[in-house]
């Protein structure tokens, strides 16, 4: 059974009570836990998952559709992909804390799952697939308006945001890391200059990246930093 | 502005009677034509398409889930991607007879743009886009249950109707993958021959199958193979 203490906190940070604790339960069950105890024939959290991606499609959509009226659907699209996917929906299951309560089995635990992007991911989603088929999809509205809505209004998906700035959020956010980006070539006539940059963290190359001068350059390589992590949290 | 008999037979075959004429309009106007009347100041259905896409992704999946309350997210995962493509939109499409009133520009007219299947799921998607903006998501639902449901309910779209389709759609959807089967070898009396084959993707080999035709032993591998993406996927 999910803990007490996290059906408070839904109730108390979101005010979000389900009516079938069982469907909550199902969110936070991952089918390794579910290997683990076949005796107690328990449904792992994928189904939920499924349908979760969709509300979550859906429910992004319609608020990008009509705050946005002025963007054509191909900024529309790009702006919805910034926002479903690994590294944003990882990071609200860790904001609401559901890390925190999911039911792994001992050897997913131990390999590190309860921090795999991918893990977190599927979580979120699973989460609103039972909140959509415990309360209907004007919740999932309302949980979305907390924790996805203002981030958007913010300027956070935004095509054309700032990926240094992603990047220092990104490397930054469980403490200090030195981030420096270093001129590896400077090459091409006047009119046609190339240059190539990487990005360092903690004095280890997390990716490069080439531009027609230094701060597009700079900005290729923290954008080939963070699809590495993309990349390497599947 | 939309045909009088188009809205005629939207009421007459699907019960369908728009609040707002002008948003079926923008459904039923293509980019080509905008571009060759740029007099008229009207907007094209890219928008709506955007929308629509996610609404239908929403409105399938939840159909999914509750009338195959069996089936395990691979499987579902993969009607649903064999349901929402181009080849069953642009279908539909043609089906509820869309493709007679697209507003289309003279060079994309006389390019055949009107047969184009991308054109045809697009335009699927914008009226499913209207739809909902128009009459909420119930009446997608109800348009989904005369158009899509049932041919949901008759097998149209079963995931293991044919496994080679599905195994190439699995692994297509990022692009083009070579996809070969060989025979490795054949055995037995003539009247219970058997066949086993396997089934390479860009040389790696993906399953094996056994069949008493070639036939259905490359049906065996493919399905060995989904079945490993399905474990894989876990």
């Amino acid at each position: 059974m999910v803990a007490s203490e996290f059906v408070s906190e839904l109730r108390n940070r979101y005010g979000i009570e389900f009516h079938d604790l069982s469907i909550l339960d199902e969110a936070f069950t991952h089918s390794s836990y579910v290997n683990e105890h076949q005796e107690l024939g328990l449904k792992d959290n994928e189904r939920l998952e499924f349908l979760g991606d969709a509300v979550l499609e859906l429910t992004v959509s319609d608020y990008l559709y009509r705050h946005y009226p002025d963007l054509p659907e191909g900024k529309l699209t790009r702006m919805r992909a910034a926002i479903v996917q690994t590294r944003s929906f990882s990071a609200f299951s860790k904001e609401a804390h559901f890390d925190q309560y999911i039911r792994l089995g001992k050897g997913e635990e131990n390999a590190g799952a309860r921090k795999r992007k991918t893990l977190l991911e599927d979580l979120f989603e699973a989460f609103n697939g039972a909140l959509y088929l415990d309360q209907g999809r004007q919740s999932v509205i309302e949980f979305c308006e907390k924790m996805i809505f203002p981030k958007i209004a913010a300027g956070q998906f935004d095509a054309n945001r700032d990926h240094k700035t992603a990047l220092q959020e990104y490397l930054q956010k469980d403490g200090e890391v030195e981030i420096a980006y270093h001129l590896l070539s400077e090459s091409g006539p006047a009119h046609a200059r190339q240059f190539e940059v990487d990005v360092t963290a903690a004095g280890t190359v997390l990716g490069t990246g080439v531009g027609k001068n230094k701060k597009a350059a700079e900005q290729a390589a923290a954008l080939a930093a963070l699809e590495k992590f993309d990349d390497s949290d599947k």
